[in-house]
């Protein structure tokens, strides 16, 4: 089955303590949809500007990414420059100009709407709320989100909140959302805000599920070294729709390893700058990490 | 088989943002004891003043700790007093009072000497070297340590290090230890100063595993309220080092077992103030907590 994926499509001017990368292919849609293109068919909805490098258009053809939901426009495409620190839980945003973006209204094309599997990755709730108007019946909606839109759109958001299936959302974001300080107790707040399923990432803790089933502890993959961990999370909801959506039947039950598979696609991410690792991998670089990780997480 | 634990055993005055208690039953071997006690037969060697209390010898008693290793001495018991902030992973010292601590040097009763499990629970390295000279053949040697040590003493524990089969520290420990960032690289080097297995604490985050069989990824027993997390590392050595007297055989085969109780019973001692609620545990309620834990990091 096919994911569709909205989000914002963006170039990235990177810089760590160690390089820097400009312009590379960035936004929480192009990491989500690649990271969902390992598993399953996705639609792409965004919008770019006329500068939008034709390389970056033929990669994610490449991955077989269906492109008819991705205005191109006149003017420039979403730019965000950031620094990481040396402990890269810690980044700046050097610039941002919203280009194009600044008008994006997502318009589906007319086979898009039956999607069943909805990521409404990180974009203004006002937006996702304009996809998800224009869907008919999805089966499973995950929406992202991220602390800009709890600061300037939380009655937008909380709107949203009560129209999905799941929500996934940063330590610190739960925390804000909730007002408590335990991340359990967060997650039961967040449930009372409307979602069955609430998953915390945690960066290199790895992430927690909340929903009708129980707790599930989900590790991270451990890297011995994060080039540039920009996208991760995007990879990570990506790489957990995009598993759902192959594996079909009823998503309460592949929930904890769409988890797995999310959290070692972000592993990747982390490995390179913008998506060029995430890019380079394989299917069975993803299944070895996988099985990896279980092996890692294994008590017995 | 037994464990021999030694550390120190204090009387800790406890403020948190909710609540106080003073001269708790207190000290790393106090926390750790305990902790081993509900796998194994547990030999302590510490040292206290006539002021400890006896219902507190009595509580050591009552969990068929031996006590034959603990002098009573003229003069004070060592008493800390600290403050827990709202986020509880910060604290600062308010009180310390060596009293009679200053004076201790471990002496083993004869029986204690071929003890097969030793752990060396936080204490200044000498004294952790003074009861390994005693030693005779033991089968395991677990050291805890602290930042203290590291900017006191290092020398002496980098002698210790080539000595013991495994260190357990907490990850800022290990990057300051190590002078890696990164905690797999942490671990690789700790490696090489001496011990096979690396045990690396992270709080609420678990804890991670290096050694000859590779890595284990430990999670921590999700908890909706911590009321004081004092000791919590400590039970975590004591109750790996129980369970790997309990299991007997070769402690590589149960190290990932023993580090899922000694996870369990540190969730325990952060329930209640000092051993309040460690004490007040059950081997069912115990052997429960960790079938959850098992099902929460479960992927299938």
């Amino acid at each position: 089955m096919s994911v569709l994926v909205v989000g914002s499509t963006a170039l990235d001017s990177i810089k760590t303590p160690r390089a820097e990368a400009p312009r590379l292919l960035g936004g929480s849609a192009s990491h989500a949809a690649l990271a969902a293109s390992f598993f399953a068919p996705v639609r792409l909805v965004g919008i770019v500007g006329r500068d939008f490098p034709g390389r970056y258009l033929a990669l994610y053809r490449r991955r077989g990414i269906d492109l008819a939901g991705l205005q191109v426009a006149e003017g420039r495409t979403f730019h965000w420059a950031g620094e990481y620190e040396v402990n890269m839980n810690h980044r700046r945003t050097l610039r941002t100009e919203l280009g194009v973006f600044e008008r994006f209204q997502p318009q589906l094309p007319a086979a898009y709407r039956t999607t069943p599997f909805v990521l409404l990755a990180n974009i203004a709730p006002a937006l996702q709320h304009h996809v998800l108007d224009q869907m008919r019946w999805p089966r499973f909606v995950l929406a992202d989100t991220m602390d800009l839109w709890l600061n300037t759109a939380l009655p937008d958001l909380l709107r949203l909140l009560r129209r999905v299936d799941a929500l996934v959302l940063n330590d610190g974001e739960a925390r804000q959302l909730s007002g408590e300080d335990n991340l359990l107790a967060a997650a039961r707040r967040i449930h009372r805000l409307g979602p069955a399923h609430v998953i915390i990432k945690k960066g290199e803790h790895g992430s927690l599920l909340s929903g009708p089933d129980g707790l599930f502890l989900c590790p991270a993959y451990p890297l011995a070294r994060v080039v540039d961990p920009t996208g991760a999370g995007d990879s990570f909801a990506g790489g957990l729709m995009g598993y759902l959506a192959r594996a079909g039947g009823n998503p309460r039950r592949h929930l904890r390893a769409a988890m797995l598979h999310g959290s070692v696609v972000a592993s990747f991410c982390c490995e390179g700058f913008g998506v060029r690792r995430t890019t380079r991998v394989t299917r069975a670089e993803i299944a070895r990490r996988v099985a990896e990780l279980r092996r890692l997480a294994r008590v017995d």
